[in-house]
């Protein structure tokens, strides 16, 4: 069968992308590989002048029988070799090429690992899609901001949403405006009247913005149904998806409160390949027929941030500016980060690498679920807290009803904002840090005359906080929930 | 003695970074090294799971006694060995910090490198500057363009510059004024006189751009006393200076036709490490005296363009809008990077860097007079010719009077644009690549009102061809440049 091409949404670029022209040697950049021509072109140091020979490298070896965290030793080492000329495995980058100028788009052994990866998560509706790798999904944001926007342009985000993000569109002078979400993400029927009411006039927004795995700060992960609407809702109001996904590997599934239930559970966690594939969540690029979706995903969650290596997957239509701007920003991700990863997953394979990911949301489970049992046992039992166990990624929030506070309306004058406020100085005195939700309000402020339903809140009082089970052992993890469920004992006396 | 303080000049900032609000995540990152805090407040993937355990590397040891390029073996090969968690040699950076989020700034023990480094190349007259690491000179560039440029900005650049920058910035709809040069570099008389007579009215410039050492694409050198001249006007204009000096230490000296003085002094090419330091030029970082140079220094040139790291140096002040925008662009440059040139470098020590530079240039050295031999043997030998022998960097040009052209006056109608098209593509058919000057034209199209000065041309037929040595083996290069050589002698019946 035979897929159709993607559309044309050059209209939504912003001046600058529309404005930048082509650097004139890259025009002759093709010269560079023929036999007959002496190229004295660009300024390219010789490999010889590379002081690094090659790269020995361990690291562990799939199927990773004892967890992805064991100690890397025995037979459980798989050795790399990366050398600055020879290709010692296939898909290896030698240095000489990754240290080298040129390849923006990426090096192709990692472009082509990537694009493998792909065909096995993403059931792909159009031809032309391609991938461009990225230094991480923080540069790849700003750059699609850069790519699409326009100071005063308005985009979408969640009515919580990752602080970094926001605050990179609004120093561009780009407004982000909230869409209401509860504990299954976007509710498209609040997103679409929202649109369907926009003044006349305003700007209608170009992107939205959302993390629809495990979504920073709330921990709530988007319905495939949603994702439908939300798709049926852009393509009405002509607007492109951003999916941002750094966490989309680590979809823990449904927490088990029953220990037993739990445990019999747990000896399914290291599902087969296929069963793992079915059981991820159905992606945004799954449902584009015309590539309206832009892609974001990050090695950062699954391997290492420092890497700063992600990749877009996009039409490559769309991908053509983010390849301009990268030749003026980046040029590409650091050769060592490409030559490393790419010598890793291609000796590891497509299955290797699922082995990988089946490991990390293996432990990811764990750490989870002692996150949660920690939680219910010591956060007050009172229905002014509530606990929101996270189907994916690495953030909790504990919600609270801010008017039960037994000062709410003496010393905090009936201000939700004030309690938080309070209880995070309480937090930190007790010697947690968990991190107040008004840090991540998504705050459409120069949007003009706002459709009401944006503004709707149901649970006016309601504050929250926002906690990581990624970052420190289960001891830790419990001794600081502990402070946490005693911190609020007291403070609000139950 | 004390040193004075830096001047403030965030007036010069633009919107965005006036906009740019610190994430909030940072104001509680502090807490994250405090042991009586448990921390839960980021994201942060546990290190165990970074699947890389440790790096072997093999480099060339200094002091390289057959040369920078000489095969790794034997006695000349340095052992590194990057560990996850250890530090095996003072200034490694182990993995699982290199491979983390934090320090947006850079690594310390690379940071720690590169401010010694700079105290033996620039002699610094206020107290409070340091460094940032960066992606590299074009991450550098399109930062500083973001950091204190608007829409509508006017900023100085050398009358021929690299195209990417200027490119870089038009696209963010910023001016480039050209500043006149001549084989010294910008000329100090031409740029004050342009801005001593600006249009009243016309936004000042807020930047000059300058490639200083091996200019990009004309290969000259700034006089050291024209950079005094330069600051000055820069204070009475009050703009700030980019120095970007990828190239800054292929400084081969001048260029000696005759051979036995040459091979004299050749002798000494291998200079001892005072006397290199003192025979390097002066840069705009010894000249400042308020901080209101940006100078961006690169790796690619001097290990390796793929590590895409380099630094910049400027007051602390003026440090903080580039690492608020890292944080939402880069975040870091890649920790591979920071640790595997950490390692190199800190094992090195200053000394053995030193050393590489010396022995780099001598590479280079090597490789200019070698191009220049060749030119004054090939290039026809007529007064419409100029060989301009560098004395810095990887470029040469060669400048032609277009109106000696046979057809200059009925063929290309007394256009010099049209023979140099012409012969671009003319020696291209003859097997060799250079490129044309006009792809490096620097274009002040919008600035209303341009003094007269700036647009006017002592040689208005002049064209240029702008080669590279680095590139090529020198038999190539040889055989490259008789193409050219022919090529012209063909054309211009001479």
């Amino acid at each position: 069968m035979t897929l159709p091409e993607s559309r044309d949404f050059s209209y939504l670029y912003s001046e600058e992308t529309k404005a930048r022209k082509p650097s004139p040697l890259k025009t002759c950049i093709h010269l560079f590989s023929d036999p007959n021509i002496i190229f004295l072109g660009g300024g390219l140091p010789l490999s010889d002048y590379f002081p690094w020979e090659d790269l020995e490298v361990n690291s562990p070896k799939p199927p990773f029988p004892n967890g992805i965290g064991a100690p890397i030793t025995g037979e459980n080492v798989m050795q790399s070799h990366i050398t600055k000329l020879e290709k010692l495995h296939e898909g290896d980058i030698p240095l000489a090429r990754s240290l080298q100028y040129g390849l923006s788009q990426g090096q192709p052994e990692l472009l082509n690992f990537l694009r493998e990866h792909n065909k096995l998560i993403h059931d792909m509706h159009y031809e032309d899609w391609d991938v461009l790798a990225t230094a991480g999904n923080t540069n790849a944001w700003e750059s699609t901001l850069r790519v699409f926007c326009n100071r005063g342009d308005v985009i979408l985000a969640e009515a919580h949403s990752f602080s970094s993000s926001l605050a990179a569109a609004q120093a561009q002078g780009v407004t982000t405006f909230p869409v209401p979400i509860d504990e299954n993400g976007i509710i498209p029927e609040k997103l679409e009247k929202i649109l369907d009411n926009w003044t006349e006039g305003a700007k209608k927004p170009k992107l939205l913005y959302t993390i629809p795995t495990g979504q920073n700060p709330t921990g709530t992960s988007l319905d495939d149904d949603r994702k439908h609407e939300i798709y049926r809702i852009a393509q009405k109001h002509d607007f492109l998806i951003i999916e941002d996904e750094p966490y989309y590997f680590l979809q823990m599934g449904e927490y088990i409160k029953d220990l037993t239930i739990r445990k019999n559970k747990s000896t399914n966690v290291k599902l087969v390949h296929d069963e793992f594939l079915k059981s991820l969540a159905k992606t945004f690029l799954s449902i584009d027929t015309e590539g309206r979706v832009i892609r974001m995903d990050s090695f950062s969650k699954v391997l290492a941030p420092g890497t700063r290596l992600g990749w877009i997957t996009a039409s490559k239509k769309l991908l053509k500016p983010y390849l301009s701007l990268h030749e003026m920003t980046i040029q590409a991700p650091s050769g060592f980060s490409q030559s490393l990863i790419s010598g890793l997953l291609n000796r590891w394979g497509q299955k290797g690498y699922l082995d990988w990911l089946l490991g990390l949301r293996h432990e990811y489970t764990i750490k989870r679920d002692n996150a949660i049992d920690a939680l219910y046992e010591y956060v007050p039992q009172n229905p002014a807290f509530t606990i929101n166990p996270p189907i994916a990624g690495m953030f909790f929030t504990v919600n609270i009803d801010a008017s039960v506070h037994p000062e709410f309306a003496t010393t905090y004058k009936s201000n939700p904002a004030a309690v938080e406020q309070h209880l995070y100085e309480k937090v930190i005195e007790s010697g947690l840090l968990v991190v107040p939700g008004a840090w991540f309000i998504t705050e459409g402020n120069t949007v003009p005359a706002q459709p009401a339903s944006s503004t709707e809140n149901n649970t006016p009082n309601e504050i929250f906080f926002r906690g990581t089970y990624a970052a420190v052992s289960a001891e830790k993890l419990r001794e600081g929930l502990k402070r946490l469920g005693d911190m609020l004992h007291k403070e609000f006396q139950v």
